[in-house]
């Protein structure tokens, strides 16, 4: 046992060489292999060493002992790095000063962060004086020590601290930090070591070595923390990775004039140009810069006043963004006329940002079209394609609701749908706001700006309709409390009345006061060249959610690829038609129903024309009615209305009312809706599958090629569906045969009940395509109303018993097995089956990609959000090639 | 080819020895098959002839087409009939008569059933006259063969024959059929033929071979009818199968004196007494037996009139009971002095007749216990349990609504709970009658003897309720039409006012005029007996739902082998707790909520103590809280309640308003209720935590030993189950030490929602038994509200797109898929998962069986429920052992 072979503990960085490289991250932790890898390109990094993942792990089975043989290792790094950087850990006269930072092998918070200025004690301090010249300099720096090391490494509560700086403060009559002199700091840090003896019982270490033991260690012990085990558990992450320690020099921005720090980007980071962009301060830390205490000065401003220095830092960053291909946000620090670089990282970008970088990096040669698709979030996609608040402008937010749907909205107040009409047909802009809305609040939803409500999720009903129409809208602001009658709102406290100017931010849930300054979305050539590299690459199609021609032509100039899911309910609200279907509800009998119907039915073929003629060569799903009957009848509190209506119906307010009870429902998600009203009054769907076959016939005579398929929803027996396709089967060949045409059409069913996945390979003997309906599939996979579970939700994803919003993104460990079986299932039976998906998570990313794995045919989203889609099925087909 | 082998196309039966046998039904069919064991046992039917089932697949392959040699088979057996009866097929003077009939390998529906009296034409009919003398007898046989053979072979429209019929009793001024003489008939007879023509184009054959060959090829015909595929398609019945026919000569028991006809049971049908009963007339057809114009004698008649007949029948009845090994449903005929049996099958008979045979057939060594068990239906056993209307008595059926829960209730009307208790408290018989009902009404369905509601389904909450009380109820009675303010309703358009006498049937569901005559229930030896040997054959252990001491003891007393289910929110519905759950709900902080739960705390604790109590021994199964709370709060029309309610608590209307208006939901059972309370407001879930383990560690210092398992509701998600899990584990394992006793205990989850039987292998990381709540699993799985799917569930019945109601048996193709999934999943992960279920279907037989199946450990079901599940668990495992 004691010629053991001892392992490399420890690898050193600096001298222009690294012992590792950023292939190591397994073994050094991403952090320290970075480290590595500048040092390793030339670029002068603050010397250091970095203690593998595997000493934590050693760490841990030795209960908390080092592994034999780690601290001569450590020992022997240290003198490298003293004799590096000229100086001596502790020595008084010419002292080093370290940092030591945690580092797994991913970025993970919860962890230890980083204790600065570490062989720091009174004998040193002294001693940096002697040298620096500038005692608060050096006994700031030494109560920022004691501060840190007290808080992460004794365990020393923070707020004592602040209390201590606090009173200090108060004696001293001043408010910020920076007019405290250099006594009242070295006061100060003496009495934070009171302070962390008195709450932990332990003496703060005077001895340098034992101060580096005892930060090591607390990295070590960071790994295990409550907060970082679970982390690991949410995002399954190996219990047995461990972290690295990094230990690294300090250098200081803050010893005088020829000092200074920056931060910057290699290219600009809001609009994407190819220019060097940042800032920095002389004789300042780091954080200066980010305070905003001084004013930053541009960094063109150095190659005026540092030309040296300016020329190494080009030189750097470009080698960095040659090296990483990517735009980098990069920390420096000068320390008396010397550069140091202390941080190089992928920056982040806005939206237009990074499609510009990545077109243009493709131009520059610098990465191939697959890494530009891969480089461009596809939620960003977003600002692009909507009105901004303009980013430099100063608003004042008032409150924070949803974002439900995207872009920028001004406009004047407005409480009811009939004064949004009003308002807009005099020319105004208004803003819609309502507690929650309902379907007959269309009308008003098409006229306003944008849509703020009080009540309702992602997925509320005016949340999934103004995203249909590519409306701004906030949903479920809380802080709105409206007074209907009264026409006015408070928002925080704040009173608005009708007629008063708000701006929404659909993007971001923000309601703001007054006329924000917008800026107007511009699809750039480079947003096309994009768009082009994305559809060469996807093997999945991309449709869209429309229910108006107007629609249909937007989402097809946002390049769908056909329709997915085109309602045809929102078509009976208009005032010419909901009498006609009021009637219809209130018919006692078949044939009473069947003459309502028929007023209906020229309504429905016009909406049906207008639609196919829009979409003329693409496929057009068209879902049978869906909603209960009791959504077009007025509410029982309606009073007016029902009046009018019995007037206008001439039936008795009595007989209204009794059908608005008989109608009634507990739980109306789960009731007499969908397909169940095709089975029980077949005359409905006969009318539409009508409609849908003589528009489709009369565009066929004139020469415009129609791809109709008709989807039922709702369907979860093979009853259903049998006895529903065989009427529309018949219905539609009579038609067809009347109108002496050829057409092709399918006819297929939403797979949204969980029973209907379940016998997906059953209900594909009558179906020729599934859609997945993952609104309601989410809803009855979990239990969860889409309209009730607001009250929890919150609650779940902030105590993290749920990952994420499932009306949102997609549940891919729960629903997802749903539509894996479904269509696993369904093409058991038929091979060819068409298969998309046309619930709201056919536009979320995430979604989208476990879409493709899923072996999907083709996902639907509302018109605005059909780029994001077919940006998001392009990396979902570089992560997981169909194309062999 | 011209020495193929023909195959043997045609089985005789007759002259005491047939060519096939009851083990060739697939060849013979059953009605077939069984004729030929008849004549093989000597006992005297009819001869004739069986054309096997493989004839009538040749016939399709053929194209309609006999196949070569069957006309030579069917010729030759014909002759060997004629031989045997001594008469002539055809010949006018001494004409043979021939049935013809289908049978299929199972007894089917829809397919061609009889047509009688075949082989008569005018000349036949003359000469049979001659014969007999008796011309009505004769043509009154023809015209009924014309009208059958046009019917059923030419397809001539049934309703001309009863127009022809009608018109002429009208023409001779007559009412009843029989009052038609010779001529009459004679002359109809010719009509009918005349319609025949006319209708269908077919002249009616005059040739009694072209009748026998007609009738032959409609029966195969009869095969592939509309209707007889859809049953075959509903019944997974194989469409190559096809149908045998039988030829046989007729027999008539109205030829005289000294024929006649009866039916008769071997033993007796409604007592189960074994004795010989049933009933006959002389000179009379078997339809006249029935029909009620004469009124048929006492088979102990017979003895005296014919002794010899007499002495044949009673040794050829014990012969068949013998042989058949159970009670036999007998048809008989004498024709001049000659004993025919038509007909011997198994005979129906009520519930207690049912026990008493099989525990008396084995008494006697008949059979043996396994194939008594067998032999009674579960659902049977109802009637043994609960009082019954006497079924003598006369009765005025006002209207039918659902069997909601079974037996049988007297009681004066009252239309609300408080009224109920009122008068119940001065000794009063109550009916409830509600539109429907709601927690609030428990305490007035406990005082009334039945409930009746206007509206909900099997599952409603006043069916779930009754059943779990052992309360007769019938729901969902549409004409029942209720004016609560004047204390009055309709019932199909008779008035009653709050105290009439009604009567109710629970297990038909007809609600009765006035006070019927009860019998009271007796659990006999019998029953008893029975129930012993099912217990010996069963595997799977049978529990209860219990919310109170007295359904505990109860049930234990049926033989519940533990609680499966103890609901938790019944309890703080009573008057001296609600107060303190409103203030619970009322509080605006966790402190106030903890403060009114800690009133809670004693009644809860009380409650516990006296379920364990009672089920001292055996697990009980306690849910945490699962409904919203808005449940407990007024409804916002109940003014006078809030105000009281305000009042109360000292707090303003307008707050309780504001708080029933923040918990509406628009599907309340998709919303903030089950585990997510426990989630959100952990503290409720603590105190009943607290609560049974104070009442368990207190019954375990006294020596009663408890077993509780608690179980958490709608549970979707591993973070739930995790979180809830721990907090349980921790008050349980305080509150053991504290008392310091020893205290084993489970804590699991219910499976009811989709998502938790999808991820049930995680779930189990946490979860120590799974309890299928197949109520909830139901509603989400097809996505019905039970509250609202009465609408459509009676329609898609009606039309069959279901089979069956899937809240009353469990929908085994879908959502039992889910159950046998989460069982699977659940057992890899933790092998000795303990898996149950407590939804309604725990006490029906069909879903019994298939729990065993899917290798449940146990049923839960209400406790009149516990007796049928012992016996179908029997029955399960006799057909899909588990033992071996």
């Amino acid at each position: 046992m004691a010629n053991k072979q001892i392992p490399k503990f420890v690898y050193y960085f600096g001298g222009g060489k690294a012992e590792g490289n950023e292939n190591m991250k397994n073994l050094l932790g991403g952090k320290g292999a970075n480290l590595a890898e500048m040092v390793n390109l030339g670029i002068p990094v603050p010397p250091g060493f970095t203690i593998t993942t595997e000493v934590c792990t050693a760490y841990y089975e030795n209960n908390g002992q080092w592994p034999e043989g780690l601290e001569e290792q450590v020992k022997e790094n240290l003198a490298k790095l003293e004799s590096e950087m000229g100086q001596k850990f502790g020595d008084p006269s010419n002292p080093l000063l370290v940092s030591v930072r945690s580092g797994a092998r991913v970025s993970m918070p919860g962890m230890m962060d980083t204790v600065l200025n570490l062989g720091l004690n009174d004998a040193v301090a002294e001693g940096m004086i002697k040298k620096t010249g500038n005692p608060r300099f050096v006994w700031d720096s030494f109560r920022r020590f004691v501060h840190m090391y007290s808080d992460v490494v004794l365990g020393a509560p923070h707020e004592e601290f602040e209390k201590a700086i606090a009173a200090m403060k108060e004696k001293r009559g001043v408010t910020l930090d920076s007019e405290l002199v250099a006594e009242d700091l070295k006061e100060l840090a003496h009495q934070y070591m009171e302070i962390a003896r008195e709450t932990t019982g332990k003496v703060f270490p005077e001895d340098p070595w034992e101060q580096l033991k005892g930060a090591i260690n607390a990295v070590f012990g960071s790994w295990n923390s409550k907060r970082a085990i679970t982390y690991r558990k949410i995002h399954g992450i190996p219990h047995d990775w461990g972290t690295a320690v990094n230990v690294q020099a300090m250098v200081f921005g803050n010893m005088g004039e020829t000092s200074g720090t920056g931060v910057a980007f290699t290219r600009d980071p809001a609009t994407g140009e190819n220019v060097f962009y940042g800032e920095y301060l002389m004789n300042a830390q780091g954080e200066d810069v980010v305070a905003g205490i001084r004013t930053p000065v541009p960094i063109s401003q150095l190659k005026a006043d540092m030309p040296e220095i300016y020329a190494q830092l080009e030189s750097i960053y470009k080698k960095l963004e040659q090296h990483y291909k990517d735009m980098q946000d990069i920390e420096f620090t000068i320390q008396e006329g010397r550069l140091f670089m202390l941080q190089t990282r992928t920056g982040k970008r806005t939206g237009p940002a990074a499609v510009r970088m990545a077109v243009e990096m493709v131009e520059e040669g610098l990465i191939d079209e697959k890494t530009a698709v891969m480089r461009v979030q596809p939620s960003a996609l977003d600002q692009l394609l909507h009105p901004m608040i303009d980013p430099k402008a100063k608003v004042e937010v008032l409150a924070k609701g949803l974002p439900a749907s995207p872009g920028a909205a001004v406009g004047r107040v407005v409480f009811t749908a009939e004064a949004a009409e009003e308002w807009a047909a005099r020319g105004e802009q208004v803003i819609l706001v309502r507690t929650e809305t309902s379907p007959e609040d269309i009308g008003g939803m098409h006229a306003a700006q944008g849509i703020l409500t009080a009540r309702g999720g992602m997925t509320s009903h005016a949340a999934v309709v103004a995203r249909g129409m590519g409306k701004c809208c906030v949903a479920g602001c809380g802080a709105v409390i409206i007074n209907e009658h009264q026409r006015t709102m408070t928002i925080s406290g704040a009173q608005f009345a009708e007629g008063d100017w708000i701006t929404l931010n659909g993007s971001t849930g923000e309601v703001i006061k007054g006329k924000a300054p917008l800026v107007q979305p511009s699809l750039t050539g480079n947003f096309g060249k994009l768009m082009e590299m994305a559809d060469s690459i996807r093997t999945m199609k991309v449709r869209t959610n429309a229910d108006t021609p107007v629609d249909a032509r937007q989402a097809r100039q946002f390049g769908a690829e056909g329709i997915g899911l085109c309602r045809t309910e929102h078509m009976f609200f208009a005032e010419d038609r909901i009498r006609a279907m009021r009637e219809m509800i209130l018919a006692d009998t078949e044939q009473e129903r069947r003459a309502a119907l028929a007023k209906l039915l020229p309504f429905q073929k016009a909406d049906f024309v207008g639609i196919f003629r829009e979409m003329a060569g693409l496929p057009v799903t068209v879902r049978l009615l869906d909603p209960p009957l009791h959504e077009f009848l007025p509410k029982p509190e309606q009073t007016k209305q029902i009046a009018e209506l019995a007037n206008d119906l001439g039936v008795s307010e009595a007989k209204i009312r009794e059908r608005i009870e008989a109608l009634h429902e507990l739980n109306p998600m789960l009731g007499f809706r969908g397909c169940r009203l095709g089975v029980v009054y077949s005359e409905i769907y006969e009318m539409q599958v009508k409609a849908i076959f003589e528009a489709a016939c009369e565009l066929t005579r004139e020469g415009v090629q129609v791809l109709p398929e008709v989807m039922i929803p709702l369907v979860g027996t093979t009853g259903e569906m049998q006895m529903i396709r065989d009427y529309i089967v018949r219905i539609a060949d009579e038609t067809i045969a009347q109108y002496g045409v050829e057409l092709k059409y399918l006819v297929g069913t939403m797979i949204e009940v969980p029973r209907a996945a379940l016998i997906a390979d059953k209900i594909a003997e009558d179906a020729e395509f599934f859609s997945f309906g993952t609104n309601d599939l989410t809803q009855m996979t979990f239990g969860y109303s889409r309209d009730d579970a607001g009250r929890f939700l919150d609650a779940y994803l902030q105590a993290n018993v749920l990952p994420a919003d499932p009306f949102q993104s997609l549940d891919q460990e729960g629903v997802g097995q749903l539509v894996e079986l479904g269509t696993k299932l369904g093409r058991t039976t038929r091979p060819d089956l068409k298969v998309g998906v046309c619930g709201e998570h056919g536009g979320d990313p995430d979604s989208v990609d476990f879409f493709h794995r899923a072996g999907l045919d083709y996902v639907s989203c509302s018109p605005f959000r059909v780029p994001i889609a077919r940006l998001a099925a392009a990396q979902a087909e570089l992560r997981n090639p169909r194309r062999k």
